[in-house]
């Protein structure tokens, strides 16, 4: 076996064959590749994952967003753990744009969802850290595509942190679910604007107890709203469910839902154009993203960046112009 | 006076002067002039808007959207005209994705407006045509400042066609209105997700005769609906109102409550914090496009774009490999 560097690297054929093998450990090994940014990495990565593409797209990929204190962890555990023991191959993937969380991801991610972590069905990935968040949805895109070859049928993308990490999620999978609260007035703050419009199902999480009524009353007042909104292009009308991750009720249904989703969605031809369209959204992202790393890591542009920065926000001199000079100091070589 | 060329341009001071002494001729050729694409007509637009910037953003700028049926044309007719009345002097801009309406942009527009266009008070630039989104956003962000420095202090910006020129049409004013019908299946439809919860108002339109009952139902129904969206970081509490254009009934409480709106978002600091945002946004936004134009106009990418796109969609290749590919032909100089 050749091929080792300092990294501790392989040829593309053995994260290939391990992956396709479902061996977990190289399947961490081969996300921490593509995760890398080193050039000689990059190459290696769009080995691997040129070998693993054929395999690849034979999931459920279902987004997974709310805000901290919403229950998310425990949904993920609680749900999680309900489709793993009816045999199916869990992923979980997350989005963190912040990529600060204290204790580091891996102790993180573990120490929140135990018994699934524990599941010999279930994968969590934990979050990359200490990447920009273009950069970190790039890297997500790709481990869906490894795990999926590796044999995963559902796959959980979870954004923690909230703001922009949401439309991304919504552009990468098929089925997005955002978790709610009932009477939720703080909770609404921590929502970007237009997510709610984008969610495939609205679940209010934590209907048990006292709050029970407040959940149902939640529901029909989110079900009317929704009947508002555009209808989204695959002919899906949004549900509201309601459900208690900590006593496992209303999971089943969930998934009932989602399995319906899929069902409709497939067999009028939404599902893959939506693939499609997400593909091909995904390489002018990469685009848009490669070419803006390359413009503000410029030395010169950094160094004129702040001054301009500061002169457009005051009005003084016209956001147009201010990019046109950048622009200019970007490529004067 | 020189610097006259083949178009008929002028020196900086000219348009500069002409603008701001609210010659709109000078104004309609300053317009014109900053949409121009050629080099040098851009060092000129750039020097005119120069003069001119710290004249501008004495106004309110409002988004006016809706799909095609809903009233848009008489809406902005009756309203603007109102204003008008009142001593305003009010600018109509409009974005037109599409750029590709019958009969010529100016006359369509007159057409449209037959009494507002010939209104002392009001000024309507017709869509220039021809241009990509993008660009168009560019062109329209410029034009306000120019008419603001023109004297005008109510700014319509228009979208005419649906889809993305919405949230690009958000990203430049200060009060988003937003037109609907009562009962709106098919209206629905054309609006893109996301939109209703962007709108600062949502106006439900022809709520006369037969549809005046109707039209309550909707402001009720849409009332409720957006307590349970996320507030916007202003403080502001989208508002549902009905209006007949046609019967120029419920304007003047719509002007009142955009008042209300500039003076709460005015005072609590809010109105200012938002321009200076979308400023850094717009210049944000004119890197990437101006680094978008110079990727897709190479001429390598564009021999290998389709066969990539191609090779994506089918899910053959990574979105991302793809990406790197293309960048890496990109950068073949």
């Amino acid at each position: 076996m050749s091929g080792y560097r300092i990294a501790k690297r392989f040829e593309p054929e053995i994260y290939i064959q391990g992956v396709l093998a479902g061996d977990r450990v190289m399947l961490s090994r081969a996300i921490t590749l593509i995760e890398s940014s080193l050039p000689s990495d990059r190459i290696l990565a769009s080995k691997v994952i040129e070998g693993l593409i054929p395999h690849s797209g034979k999931s459920i990929r279902i987004g997974i967003t709310g805000v901290p204190g919403v229950g998310k962890s425990t949904f993920i555990e609680s749900f999680g753990s309900m489709l793993c023991n009816q045999g199916n191959k869990l992923a979980v993937l997350a989005i963190d744009p912040s990529s600060k969380r204290t204790g580091g991801s891996i102790l993180g991610d573990k120490t929140r969802m135990v018994s699934l972590s524990n599941h010999p069905n279930a994968y969590i990935r934990p979050t990359a850290a200490g990447a920009a968040l273009g950069g970190v949805a790039i890297h997500t895109r790709e481990s869906i595509l490894l795990c999926e070859a590796a044999g995963f049928n559902v796959i959980f993308v979870e954004t923690v942190g909230v703001g922009q990490s949401e439309t991304l999620v919504h552009g990468m999978v098929d089925f997005f679910l955002l978790l709610m609260l009932a009477g939720a007035g703080d909770e609404l703050q921590g929502i970007k604007k237009g997510i709610m419009e984008m969610a495939d199902a609205v679940v209010i999480n934590k209907a048990d107890g006292d709050n029970a009524k407040a959940a149902q009353r939640a529901k029909v007042d989110y079900q009317n709203a929704l009947h508002l909104f555009p209808p989204a292009s695959g002919g899906w009308i949004p549900k509201v469910m309601t459900c208690s991750a900590l006593q496992h009720t209303g999971l089943t249904e969930i998934w009932d839902l989602i399995q319906s989703f899929s069902e409709i969605t497939r067999s009028n031809g939404y599902f893959f154009t939506k693939r499609k369209e997400q593909n091909v959204h995904w390489m002018h992202e990469t685009i848009q993203y490669l070419l803006q790393s390359d413009f503000f890591g410029n030395s010169r542009v950094k160094e004129s960046y702040e001054t301009k920065k500061h002169l457009v926000e005051q009005g003084l001199i016209s956001p147009t112009m201010a990019a046109y000079d950048l622009l200019k100091l970007y490529s004067e070589d």
